[in-house]
């Protein structure tokens, strides 16, 4: 371990006072002063972790995940702003080392995840609410427990709540390889949906279709072969109700050209940089409804929700039946935490493998 | 008049087979055998009315106004298309001049309009199946009778059905001055909403920031002075739920950018011939959504619905007490529909007056 950090083991012997004054987690944290590009701007720094409040916990972190999301935030390209120092990352794993007096559900040892956004998981320790983690079982999978709260619950959602599918029906998106993208192919599998799966073309494109199938696509096509396919002509194949959008532009046009009258288009990135077009004629003749989808604002809308914590159970007993595997990805030293950010930014790595920071070697 | 016709009057003392072969009205109607430009396909013709089958009735046509949607479907551009050879015409105002055995809620001298797409009411005399006529008093204006059943309509639930408004919500529309945005304008003054109406600007603006005025409208900007405007910031009037489109373009990207988060833009039209263009960020972060709507399919999916029939209650209400007027329009005598088509078809027939055909100089 290239640094030390000191773990001071809870006590009921102690008085409460005293306990909290000795429960001291020494350790390191990614932190940014100022928007701009993320190996620039972010700064690994010492902390030092006090002991929880009545109803906090303390995470020591063991892996968080680099999304695209938290690339933005670095950037000053995301609607949420932080507030100045802030420690950057939005999800991830780690194990309870400390509980505030107040909490009898959580304990010293539980594996939990982060629930909220803004919380800065790029960090060996996070003291935070209690409402803001959820114990998870040991038998979860790293890297589905760290990378759990957002792509696995934006896929769900998308899924859910914009058309009623059953079984047999089919969902067509774009930027299938994506994170989110090998999430759909996988609960769409689960749930007996058919997908359409359009990727870029590409020089290993064989290989990544292997690897798609392998997840669950139905069909793999790419922005060319779309135009011309005939996968919606031999009867075999409904017209998707259903399509999602992480791209925009051309490729977000394209998929809309599939979709059945009625349906829905949802849009949860835009990795092109261009804007959704959607023909006048698809609006008023075709009755397609486009719509966006953003999970920050869902989890804040339905915080306590039933349907939330149906979504968690349902999600991770996918996982733990080997439904719904992580990403592809790559873990990377938490000293490492440039080379990763850099990887990340580039085209291989938004589309890609997920870059996972691991907590061991800090 | 330039062309008679022979109305034999109805009398119960002959059989019903000598009747109905007695019924015969001679009179003229529009009929195109090919798509095209209107003024050339379009042609007036001799016809003859037969007596009506059992559920039908005939009606002697007054008035029908030439649509931009009927211009449409005559140049083949329309999704619906007719049987040839097809009378052209959707809309209008006419008497009951006989009625099938066994009707017995509609009799002869009623005042009736059309209610459905496509039945062809360009011509003096129009035999149709009961139901898809409704019968209006008397008191109510002729134009507003004769253009009743499609932008009213249009308007009324673009307004009711894809935001809940209540009093002081706000209202943002281009094309205000379609025939459909003066029903919106009123239509909102009637239930206490706001409006913000963005028209092109013009020599005559003057004219027409008067006109709307005095239909209700609550401000009324040109497309240019959107971009700057400061209605939205003096706290006066709420950010708009609900945007109505029917241009498209730049016109449609510059009032979704003043819709409130959560809130929708209906595209009913598509004036400028360019698609709807959504930014991302729109979608995911305000969560607005983009829809379309077309009266016809609605009024097919809700043709025996209570929501129709209070609809044209409460529409034929407002006209009646002068709450809601017709479009601004100019009666052009059926011989001269050549000229009618062709002024439609240019933009100050499309955006400003509404040509209507009378049919008592056939």
């Amino acid at each position: 371990m290239s640094n030390s950090f000191t773990k001071v083991v809870f006590s009921t012997k102690f008085s409460q006072n005293l306990r909290f004054m000795s429960s001291v987690f020494r350790g390191h944290q990614l932190v940014y002063s100022e928007f701009g590009e993320p190996a620039r701007v972010v700064q690994k720094q010492e902390c030092t972790t006090g002991a929880p409040g009545n109803n906090d916990v303390v995470i020591k972190m063991i892996a968080a995940p680099i999304n695209p999301a938290d690339i933005n935030t670095i950037q000053g390209k995301y609607p949420v702003k932080p507030t100045f120092p802030a420690v950057a990352g939005n999800e991830g794993v780690g194990e309870i080392v400390s509980v505030g007096p107040d909490i009898s559900d959580i304990k010293v040892g539980d594996r939990v995840i982060t629930l909220k956004n803004g919380l800065g998981t790029w960090r060996t320790h996070l003291t935070i609410n209690r409402d803001n983690v959820l114990k998870v079982p040991k038998k979860l999978g790293l890297v589905e427990a760290a990378t759990l709260s957002v792509n696995p619950c934006t896929a769900f959602r998308m899924l859910k709540d914009f058309e009623k599918l059953k079984p047999g029906d089919t969902v067509i998106q774009n930027g299938a390889n994506s994170a989110c993208g090998q999430s759909i192919i996988q609960i769409c599998r689960a749930w007996g949906l058919r997908t359409v799966n359009v990727v870029r073309n590409r020089d290993n494109l064989d290989e990544l279709v292997a690897f798609l199938k392998g997840l669950g696509a139905t069909h793999i096509l790419t922005e060319d072969s779309l135009r011309t396919t005939k996968v919606f002509l031999n009867g075999d194949l409904s017209k998707p109700k259903l399509a999602l959008n992480c791209v925009g532009g051309q490729s977000a046009l394209e998929i809309l050209r599939h979709l059945d009258n009625n349906g829905t288009m949802v849009t949860y990135g835009g990795m092109s940089r261009e804007p959704v077009t959607v023909p006048t004629s698809a609006l008023i003749f075709k009755d397609v409804k486009i719509r966006g989808f953003w999970l920050t604002r869902w989890s804040k809308e339905n915080a306590d929700s039933i349907d939330r914590y149906e979504m968690f159970e349902e999600l991770i007993s996918m996982m733990t039946n080997n439904e719904l595997q992580g990403p592809a990805y790559q873990m990377v030293d938490f000293v490492n935490f440039k080379e990763a950010l850099l990887n990340t930014m580039t085209i291989k790595g938004m589309a890609g493998k997920k870059y996972i920071l691991n907590f061991e070697k800090a």
